[in-house]
């Protein structure tokens, strides 16, 4: 990608802000606010969220999930048929239109067995596993924290559906695996974490918490087995484990509920057995902050001069910039590089030297490519590692092998 | 894919519908009604959704477009300062939070011009084009026809911003053979039809028209220059023109608008020209609709048997059928296939025949495979296009080969 066709609204100056994701994320042009709790995704973050969302997707392919799009827009009257209209915790975060009697989907457990209902019929059509990539809107009374707590955010949800609490456990258990595969993959180190499943459901849940300085929730973490206990279930911490507790801030990036037959039976979703007796489904719900995940990295991979996002969810592979051949030896190396897949953002702007360096560290690209003056005296291009910070001069034959090691993904 | 492991709801028997996409795509099951005029995308559709976006997606880079995700959430204050939230036209169709101040995105001109206000200072800013896919919600007083006017859709919307008329026009007519690509990469036969703007703006625009019997729009074409006249412009029309004109029903699936500097004087956006003097910048607006799209391919690629999509937008390429062998030779065929990349839906069920052959020809691959006891018996399989109906036995060994010619997309 050609800088100058591309939107990058870079600041030199931005007010301070209630954390690192919304100061960075912000100032590097990959969002910009809407309104309080509301950030629109710009190009670059449109990039990562699209890597984010395919890692994410293939790992819930693998269990076996159906990819749906759900409609944002709801009846009133299903969430009243649930009981939680009733519920004063969903009633105040949720958006409604009094006068179309509609309210935005806050979460899809409603829709999604009502819907599943003309597929399932007999035991033979479960499991059923649904899951979408969807705009949640919740009506947040302290968005705060960027894209860490807001209005209107992106979510994976799944929703499986099984003809008993034994067979539900199982995928529970698979799903959970999933989580900490797909949270491993994009470069984060995620604790399953115990809790109670707050205005959800009244079962145990676990929680996937990111350890962060800056993160908004307090929990108590086993480094070795990478487990913990939210604050809510602490009595029920077996006393064994008390001293290999540390209480640490986290983030939040996934969640998952066990839901029983709460919503089968508020909607008539039952199967017929092998034996022909008819039964409630048992369902699960399962959640991961898509745009929360990039928050998250954004406050874990990050050092004073920007971002430095790891590779496989960054907007760029490469940043290239060209100081001294106006222009010709960076569309060569442009064209080289990215005929080999890597995708490249060159630096095409008619721009002070240092204002280039400078944006190509605030983007944070893992690998930083220069031909300058100085370098092209030797025949030389120079090649900077976003992670390390370490900087080699290599002959510009050997780039495409050398960059290789740096962008293994 | 494997059928079992994939959630396709085909229903025997639909109430009828208002439209033919409507009726089809939930009985092949396609989608599921929410509410009036929400409907969610089950896999299938997600599928052709993906296809249809990656095609539009391409052809807006290739304009110079860069791609965000806004917020679906807009201040009402926003729409109040652009003069539209008085306008009784967008006030009737917006879904509005009165509690929290907040509409949901009808569209997306206000954010937007508030948005480039960080990025254009100067003339060297300028232009910027920017697109995004996104879900809007508007309120229709009579939402019908399925998936062609609904309350919650997905729109491709293209926004670009000009220092003058002049290199705005051009621009326009960038967009205007852009879409027509896409279109015609669709499968879609589209015309330009002169419109007025409707509650957009004052300025002439364009529609993108495509014929079709059972279309709510009533136009004027010309068939040798595929342009034609909107209803409303009629009076505008040249005498020299009214000979060539057939009245045909149509429906449209993108809009173009010229809206000058509404939003820029609206919301203070100006730059500052080579001469040093400021102006305010020149803006357009360009819509297709996503989810129309696929409602539109609906109504014109059916028959009696159900649906069939061109191969550029089908769910899957090939519709894999074993009948004789226990499924091992359909299990052969699907991994020799895959690993080609054609995607193949291979029906493992433990249905009848008969109704494994009528949900293929109601789901609508552009290639059926059936390896039955008749065809085994020569060491041949049944290769059949949706398309044309036409049916040959080959060997087993020519499929792959023979195979290509029906999925060139």
């Amino acid at each position: 990608m050609r800088y100058s066709q591309f939107y990058i609204p870079t600041k030199r100056d931005v007010a301070k802000q209630d954390s690192v994701n919304a100061y960075l994320l912000n100032k590097a042009g990959y969002i910009t606010q809407i309104a309080a709790g509301a950030y629109a995704l710009l190009p670059l973050a449109v990039r990562s969220i699209q890597k984010i969302e395919q890692i994410v997707r293939e790992e819930m392919n693998a269990i076996g999930g159906s990819e749906v799009v759900f409609t944002a827009l709801q009846p009133q009257e299903t969430w009243e048929q649930s009981g939680r209209w009733d519920d004063p915790n969903f009633k105040q975060i949720v958006y409604l239109d009094p006068e179309a009697g509609m309210t935005f989907g806050a979460t899809h457990e409603e829709p999604m067995t009502i819907a599943v209902k003309e597929k399932i019929q007999s035991y033979r059509d479960l499991p059923v596993v649904l899951y979408q990539f969807q705009t949640k809107f919740r009506k947040e009374l302290r968005p705060k924290s960027g894209l860490l707590r807001g209005r209107e955010f992106r979510m994976k949800d799944l929703y499986s559906f099984h003809p008993d609490e034994a067979s539900h456990n199982e995928y529970y258990e698979t799903v959970a695996a999933a989580y900490l595969k797909t949270f491993d993959r994009l470069g984060l180190d995620a604790y399953r974490v115990k809790a109670s499943g707050g205005v959800f459901t009244e079962h145990i849940s676990d929680e996937f918490q990111v350890v962060c300085p800056t993160g908004e929730d307090e929990i108590l973490v086993d480094h070795q087995t990478k487990t913990g206990f939210n604050k809510e279930v602490e009595d029920q911490i077996p006393k064994t484990r008390h001293s290999k507790l540390e209480r640490v801030r986290a983030i939040e990036v996934g969640n998952i509920f066990h839901n029983g037959t709460k919503y089968s039976e508020a909607f008539g979703l039952t199967y017929l057995s092998a034996e022909g007796s008819r039964h409630p489904v048992v369902m699960g719900s399962y959640g991961i902050g898509i745009t929360r995940l990039l928050g998250t990295l954004a406050e874990l991979y990050n050092d004073e001069h920007g971002l430095k996002l790891p590779v496989q969810v960054a907007p760029f592979d490469i940043h290239l910039i060209d100081l001294a051949s106006e222009g010709k030896v960076g569309e060569e190396l442009y064209q080289t590089l990215t005929q080999q897949g890597y995708e490249v953002l060159l630096d095409d702007r008619e721009e002070a030297a240092g204002i280039k360096l400078v944006e190509a560290d605030l983007i944070g690209a893992p690998v930083r490519v220069v031909h300058s003056h100085k370098t092209a005296q030797e025949g030389k291009v120079e090649l900077k590692s976003r992670q390390t910070g370490q900087i080699e001069l290599i002959p510009k034959e050997d780039l495409t092998s050398r960059i290789a090691k740096y962008l293994a993904k």
